[in-house]
């Protein structure tokens, strides 16, 4: 089924192919014979999908769209105060061609005029066996993600004809904004100039941008955070020369274009866009180009104020852990203190990015948690974007939150945001059942005492044998056997028949189960508590193994057999039991689920 | 407990009232005296949320962080188009009290430099009632969500002295850029340069802006979203003045600061930002006001380039609903045929924002599913915010989805995108359970005949009573009492005790619980299907109802009570199914409960 974003690309290609407007330009050969029927957009995502639609292979050199990257190399290479002291950032309000220096230093406007591209081109030294140029082109390729070559035809017809190029490169050596040979420069501003891309490279590039400087097929994290920043605010404010305002106004993103025909923009943090189509408007903008950056922006709100996130709060739900227990079975005692205890456990389940606006709701939300809640279970398994900002005042939450002996945990199956916020001092889980298990017997312990968590049980205490007098356990007990696992191993394979009933009377065990390749550990059982009976829905695909040394009571399948032959009144009382402990389960896992299904 | 938020804005506080360099604008008395060390820090949430440090309710002029606001109010009244004609959007690297007009046209480069803002104000007519001024009034005040003021002493000061902007008013009336009074433009301009605001409204007039129009406190609409995106623009290209790209490539953030001390920023999406504190560097903006909001978007990441969310995608999980059974006891024909086709059915979760890069993954998505995929549930529940853009394009993907017969369903239980997406095209459910049984059914009947779907069902068909012989099941019926109940009836009350076990012959009940005063419905039962089994639990908070006509044979808990009696080895046999039948739930349970954990 086709998508219907290519359905509007193909739209909007079809219809901007009647814009007959401009000619390719005159100034070289090697470009006034281009075609200017050839017309391509792209789109590219941070996640490395490519929308093309027209001419998107075909090659055309890219021109004046190299400067950023060649700026964005001396950045890399020498730092933005050194860069800053030879190109400065300020708009020139000229076109690509004006001169534009300061008349006492002689400091181009910005790194987007062929002064400022000249200025940055000169920075780009030879290093590991390979000259300045040769860096020049690596770092393209880098952000294309396959090796670029130089159109050799363009690159000549350029060097021969150059001569305002050329003035510009020996005014710039005049004020030592050159430092060394400025015929070294000039012709590797020519050159770089020539690169050839085809409209899928430039796509690319623009969504290496927009991906933080992290190229997103190959994974290469071209260029830092910091230098994406400068490169792309220079883009805003002086990429699309003498319209800057007009440009940010309509269509707010940064931009670069190329006398090839060539246009990138960005949509930071989600999109790389090209359009490649070489008859050129009077500022040397491909018309096509800027008609189709217009119409994306507008039409798709990719402008940097319509594109932003109304910054909702992070916090998808909170609430105290007696609305989702662990399910572990425990003593009416044990529940009774939890029933009243439980408020001073809060989950706090985030989603979201949690970026500045996003961190500082959960930092508000927890501050202002009255002094009773002793624990927070932060489970942060939906978030989906994390800067170190966030990261750091979550930190420093976690410590505020700890002065008085209050904890907090943190339900993580990734690890992004553990690493940092736990990193050995704080408790972390991979799912909520054993976080909420954690804080349970936490405060059974703190407002308890430690006879709320039994490390031993005998039969008569058993919760699921409650319906039965004290003759009829006895008599249960004698047919039972004893077993004992050691910690690690596998008492219950995954789909095994019905096998008896297991009852713990030391140790703990783990259910899990297998979805999709993954094993989910949903349940751990202790002292007091029965397993093997889901066998008897008909083979579940749950494993148990033993969490430490375990001791249990089997009363096995072939028993419960015997006992309905031998003595069905004792049987028929056991089956009820079984029946309504399997419904306290059900009951149990409702409550869970209607939880989990709320809002 | 106080926020890490708050403690990091007081150091911040602390740290920059060291700095003082500058001094108070001089021009006029009301203003030179000032006290240079009084100093606010405010940030506002687009929630409504505002921290306040240092003296953020001491009164100050507005002056030029003014120009927005009347800016935006002359593009709500006139359009852009008109507004254009009068005042361009370009920067004009000049001081804000440069003339800076055309020469040809006489307009003003931007409405951020005093002609152009003059201009604004010239286009501000009387309405309903309220002069110019008033109208100008009013939009500050209902920016800031408090009815704002006038310092009489300081337009008293700035109307006798301030004959540069008289004369750029005069020289505006001559190339008819202002049509009318001048005089009354410039006493309209002075005026709203002495409208009196705190760092307070300040930052709530930003958060305003950020939250796209919408005043976080009040709830109005300001102005239109364009009208934002023009303002933000504007503010971003011109509103530093000669310091327009440094701004943009350190700071990042819209912004204006005015002579009177102020400075206010803007986080699309998440944040207003103002500082106060009238010292002036030689540009006239706040010294600490430039310090303080360098450093809040170098340290907190709001630079636009960082603040972008990396645009992940917007699909949560999707799984066939085989992963996920509805819960509906079904034969085991039926079952089987869900076993083998149930992938016709997929379900899609969506979380995050559905703006343009959000959409974007989940039409690619539905796009590439295999043909054999006919129907999609779309669960929009987790979505946070969604855009015009998103909703045209999933309706067009539903359009293309359902032109082969295949179906699209949507989960919502809030209704924004169901809204546009089903308008009565599309079922609509607010549950994952509801919209599964409905993929479920739809299935059953197109591959395997409406026979899979029963109406009626005897009670030897009934999977509970699978495990008993023939005549067992025909002993037992002999117990039963037939019943019937109208659609809506209530059969079970929560917590009512067990009262026997209901089969369904035909009809469907629906089960459903409370939670946090939210009634939740969780499963409906149909024909050959039981309930009344889990009040065995003891009370559960389960209500059954009636969803038509429905007929059941009770098995009554007095009943059981009187065959374990008479016949103990049939109660046995009763007992065993029903404890079999009870671990088949708390497996089928265990299953969407590990679904719903996974990841």
């Amino acid at each position: 089924m086709r998508s219907p974003i290519e359905r509007y690309l193909r739209d909007l290609h079809q219809e901007l192919s009647g814009l007959k407007d401009g000619v390719p330009f005159q100034g070289i050969p090697a470009m006034a014979d281009a075609d200017p029927d050839d017309f391509a957009i792209c789109l590219a995502t941070v996640d490395g999908h490519v929308y093309e639609v027209g001419d998107s292979r075909t090659d055309f050199t890219i021109q004046s769209i190299s400067k950023p990257f060649t700026y964005g190399l001396a950045l890399e290479d020498h730092g933005l105060d050194a860069v800053d002291r030879k190109v400065d950032v300020e708009p020139s309000g000229d076109a690509f061609n004006e001169i534009s220096l300061a008349h006492d230093t002689g400091r181009p406007a910005n790194a987007m005029i062929n002064a400022g591209a000249i200025a940055a081109a000169s920075l780009i030294k030879g290093s590991g066996g390979r000259d300045g140029f040769a860096r020049i082109l690596d770092i393209h390729s880098r952000f294309a993600g396959r090796s670029l070559d130089v159109s050799e035809r363009a690159f000549a017809s350029e060097s021969a004809t150059g001569y305002r190029n050329r003035a510009l490169a020996h005014l710039l050596r005049s004020f030592d904004i050159i430092e060394d040979d400025p015929e070294r420069a000039v012709e590797n501003y020519f050159r770089q100039c020539s690169i050839r891309v085809n409209a899928r490279d430039l796509a690319l590039m623009g969504a290496t941008l927009a991906n933080g400087g992290r190229q997103p097929l190959t994974g290469e994290q071209v260029v830092d955070l910091e230098t994406v920043q400068r490169m792309l605010s220079v883009m805003l404010t002086c990429g699309m020369y003498d319209d800057a305002g007009a440009w940010t106004s309509a269509v707010g993103l940064p931009a670069k274009s190329g006398v090839g025909g060539g246009l990138m923009a960005v949509l930071p943090g989600q999109l790389g866009i090209s359009v490649y189509s070489p008859a050129l408007d009077p500022h040397g903008s491909s018309v096509r180009g800027i008609a189709a950056v217009r119409r994306l922006s507008a039409e798709m709100g990719l402008h940097f104020v319509k594109a932003a996130r109304i910054g909702r709060s992070a916090i998808r739900e909170h609430f105290p852990i007696t609305d989702a227990p662990s399910g572990v079975r425990r003593s009416r005692e044990a529940i009774d203190l939890l029933t009243e205890q439980g408020h001073r456990a809060q989950l706090v389940e985030l989603h979201g990015d949690l970026l500045f606006a996003g961190a500082e709701s959960v930092v508000r939300h927890v501050s202002s948690l009255p002094e009773e809640v002793e624990i927070v279970l932060l489970d942060v398994r939906k978030v989906d974007e994390v800067n170190d900002v966030a990261l750091n005042l979550m930190e420093e939450l976690r410590q505020k939150f700890e002065v008085d002996g209050r904890r907090m945990a943190v339900i993580d199956d990734a690890g992004r945001i553990s690493e940092v916020l736990c990193a050995g001092r704080t408790p972390l889980f991979p799912g909520s059942t054993e976080a909420i298990e954690w804080a349970e017997e936490r405060l059974l312990r703190r407002h308890g005492g430690p006879g709320l968590v039994p490390s031993t049980v005998a039969l008569p205490d058993f919760a699921a044998l409650a319906p039965l007098t004290e003759e009829q356990i006895a008599a249960l007990e004698e047919r039972m056997e004893d077993r004992e696992y050691h910690d690690g191993e596998l008492i219950r394979r995954s789909g095994q028949k019905f096998g008896g009933i297991y009852f713990i009377v030391s140790g703990r065990v783990a259910n899990s189960t297998v979805r999709d390749g993954h094993r989910v550990r949903y349940t751990t059982l202790g002292p007091g508590m029965t397993f093997g009976e889901i066998a008897l829905g008909g083979g579940a695909p749950v494993r148990v193994r033993a969490e430490e040394k375990v001791r249990v009571r089997l009363l096995s399948a072939d028993a419960i057999e015997r006992l309905e032959r031998d003595d069905p009144e004792l049987a028929l009382a056991l089956w009820k039991a079984v029946a309504v402990d399997a419904y306290t389960r059900v009951e149990q896992n409702l409550q869970e689920v209607a939880v989990r299904d709320r809002d």
